[in-house]
């Protein structure tokens, strides 16, 4: 069977990666792109590497262009999904790119982002752990995702098995990502230019205000943290387009041995086909899974500073959004989990 | 009056920028630029961009070259530095850029380093804070000076004002790292070629075994740690040839208020002409500090998280460690600390 | 039918695109990966990014390493091909990524290689006009294939149709290059670390030196070139780990109109899948095409200058290399053109 | 003496680089700093590298804002200098770092600019050979002075020894430019994010349409080129925040030498303090003059080609703009031609 598809925001980032995935899926049919300020340009013009869909136009973004689908994707600013769901409710499977129906607490929602507060839906991390099982399960059949903030299903992951296994403390997580410029999006700011970016290295959402806190005390507390979640994270933007590294360090859990501690990470993801633990002593980069739906993890116990550290590398357009919608995706539909995605990165 | 200068290591990154440095200042002349391999060599066949000094021919790095200067300038691979600087007796003033010399604890040393112990030398951080004074006291009319460590300076100096005051718990401090090649020197390893950087992020010494841990320690006991200072210390190559950001994080001490808090930075550096704490709500980017001597920090008080972030930029080659040795040097020769050096960064 | 691969040089750039293209192929089989000096690693120590093929452990490159399979890749620096090429008689199918087999001229050989001149091997660049027809029908079948060099092809696709076309003159074209290092290999040099690449431009082989020069002049010759061809051949280094943008020129011939000058590009390549003609005053940038095996093609006419310009954008990994050699195998192996490859990049 | 500045456009990149330049003059007070939207900022939230210049607040660019100084620079984008030029009659010395007073010829100003044609202003490059002599020579005393375009003077300065000795032809000149974004300005373009720019090349104004293109050819036709200046010109963006490789080729002249060619480049620029000619088989990188005032070029002879190649290195945002402007300053004011300006560049 071949589900037709529907993709908004498709002259930016994230809707150009949903669709390169999508072209490259073989049971799904790109029938309808949209956007705002583009519409009526030829995809191509602003998507100029997806060469085999240069037949597309983009249309408006209206609910009418959206509906009538099998699948729709949402690749909106945040605060502007929430108005098209609602009148999407025909649709079988809608996914969410944005932050809109990721938060299950209100209070969060007023106080990182604001605005309307929307259902939450089913979060598109297969590999989570949650409630001693994992996300995937939840992801059978569902017909509402949403897709991941990319910093926080990194840290997520990173720190799940550890929490869930109670070998780490959750209570004093400190994050400190080195992100690539397009997840911020195809925004015009001055910080966002070329020669602001090469050869330097910029912190943003220092302190504590960064959105995506939220969403992963969420995740964490879902995975079953003892007690609260706390967490010191810092983003920084380095010269790479894309790519998350993110090193991740918690609290040893007072009498935690390593063969448990590294036990809980090789349990939880031993057999992920997109998750890999790195063995002893080796840490990935980022440039390892460009282009790939893949997060690379090495995980080190540094007794001295009474820390477990994790360092975990994604590509933030794949792994970290349009992969993990698609991914999420297969699940939804019954195809086999790894359709349409690939394992490899594009390195050197 | 005009110094006479030795540079050994001239065709290495840190050398090159000793003599960049020195040949901006009007008090030195630099007679004298040794290296192991490219001996015999024109030095602008190594150092193309110091235009001014292609009068220069690269010697080989003896004790006879080095010696009957003013000031010799050792920028040589760790463990290389102790030989020479048995032999240079007669020379007024011996700057090391290597680590030969900054570690107090022969304890340390065998643990990080290895090989022969050498007794420590002044440390050159003059902002540092020392049992209530500041280093810069201690280099006035020092014959030797350890220039320090570009990761471990850069930490030392984002933690030490709250360290002092008290207002941090020095006993759980994170840093996080991202930084660029050139601070691993002109080494011929896989790892730092062009392909391998470019578009990636990529952590190194995980876990606890970074050389510059341990000076980061002794730096903070000095500073007046109450108790054992434990860091996890983790650094991220990025692809930007210079530059050091250092995200810091400790424990908010009990009782501390904002005020304290900012107010340890405030007083420690309000008055320091290269380290500069920028407003509330501002950090600084690596950009911003390319070829100075300046160190730009950023402090946030999170207290969702309970900790201090702390967040310094610096030039790895200036500030770092170029910059450290000829504003060491300028207060050990009693000339005003800034000749020679810009505030003033190259950016974009 | 599922063929059964040996790729040797799979520690290197063009191995480990090879093996990567490979891994995506629906009819290959990689059945031994062989190398020199990291002979007995496993394969992911070199390839971290190639996580579909963490099973398999390099052997060393001998004959009988590679001999048994129905296809065999060499990525061996220039000179050492040959050696085995003579040993692997009874190999249906042998491809060479490096340039052992594609001069047909031993002077040519002789003045900018050197050493034992082997035999010409059917280029592999199937697009290529020959004879006016295309190298496409010369590799049916073909036993032995000569990859080509990486700019060598992306300035002949550039200019042979309207070398063919008798649009433009041969006799005084003009070159410009940027690339990225990855084309120079893992080799270790000091001009390959990247500090020295990182913020820099840097030319090399100014001035006629470049080896890819004769090789170039041979596929234009081969082409249709009325008289000799000449050509200024100037690359540059420039920081960004993958791709060629080639900016050639050349004089428009006399009397040739616009029409007939765009119409001999639109002839050649309207229907190729892989080399795509970019609409009239657009053209093309490497990001577009990184990870494809895509070459964007704009064409502009400047009367004022007299000159047609072509600025070609491929990914030297793939189109330039490994992804001309999987497609050339394609056709000699009578397997759809275009199987295992992408037209689409990655992008951002 | 001290003299008195003003700068506008200071919050650009133009602007800030000739503050950066000014803050290092020792006979230079910037009074006064203006710009359009950010005024009533502080400097240094725009230019938080130019520490020193803390104090200053950036006022509305006026005339009476820019009137009684000494000197006043204006660094504007294209056609609004001549507005402000006109109110500026009482000011000694006015520098335009814009395009409106370069061009000599209407027609040329109608074609590739429009609006409004202001009087033409000594050019200022003043080691471009004129008439015989140098453009060093007109700058002494002058008023108005229009700074270069920085690819325009790159490349008239790679040519000009060659066209002026009569050499190389100047009828068939190509020029292939790898340029950085700071060049385009803090422009808020899509082209210009960063995501756009890492990793990849990009052409721009391709085929002729390059406003640069005039300038360049008056500059050679007042170098003494025998008959008329035809070239073909690309500029290339890639990433790096500064530079310019200008990649220059010409014909050689029928009956020309070896020795004929290279020592009309040699006793061009000999005994110039910022144009250095490398040594024979030795070409320039960007990086080596990164914040520096130089000019590093490299030629070679291609005889197979019948083309001389010069590549010649500049930082776009020194040699390249704020450089040239602060050294024809020093000339036209009578200071030492060097104050302030550095030879050196900022490297690795």
């Amino acid at each position: 069977m071949t589900y037709s598809v529907a993709v908004s925001g498709a002259s930016g980032y994230a809707g150009g990666e949903i669709l390169r995935l999508l072209a490259a899926h073989p049971d799904m049919q790109i029938t309808t792109v949209t956007a705002h300020s583009s519409a009526g340009d030829p995809l191509i013009d602003h998507q100029p590497h997806l060469r085999s869909l240069s037949h597309l136009t983009i249309g408006p973004t209206t609910p009418e262009a959206l509906a009538g689908h099998d699948v729709v994707f949402l690749a909106l600013p945040h605060g502007q999904s929430g108005q098209y769901t609602d009148m999407l409710a025909g649709t079988p499977l809608v996914i969410d790119a944005g932050a809109d129906h990721r938060l299950t607490s209100q209070e969060s929602w007023d106080a990182f982002y604001g605005g309307a507060f929307h259902e939450p839906w089913t979060y598109g991390v297969p590999e989570l752990i949650v409630d001693g099982g994992k996300q995937r399960e939840r992801l059978v059949g569902a017909g509402r995702i949403a897709a991941p903030g990319c910093n926080a299903s990194t840290v997520s992951l990173s720190l799940a098995p550890g929490v869930a296994a109670g070998v780490i403390d959750p209570s004093d997580i400190v994050s400190v990502l080195a992100v690539g410029p397009s997840g911020a999006g195809k925004s015009l700011k001055t910080n966002l230019l070329a020669a602001e970016i090469l050869g330097s290295a910029n912190p943003y959402a220092v302190g504590g205000t960064h959105r995506h806190i939220p969403e992963i005390r969420q995740a964490l507390t879902d995975a079953g943290a003892a007690g609260e979640v706390g967490i010191s994270f810092t983003p920084v933007l380095v010269p790479m387009a894309r790519g998350i590294l993110a090193t991740s360090t918690a609290p040893i859990a007072p009498g935690a041995t390593d063969a448990q501690i590294r036990g809980a990470w090789e349990e939880a993801y031993g057999s992920e086909p997109f998750v890999h633990l790195l063995p002893e002593g080796r840490f990935p980069r980022t440039a390892d899974v460009v282009g790939a739906n893949t997060a690379l993890m090495g995980l080190a116990i540094d007794r001295a500073a009474n820390r477990v550290v994790v360092v975990t590398a994604v590509d933030n357009l794949v792994k970290g959004t349009a992969g993990a919608a698609v991914q999420s995706m297969n699940i939804a539909l019954g195809l086999p989990e790894a359709t349409g995605l690939s394992v490899n990165g594009v390195a050197p």
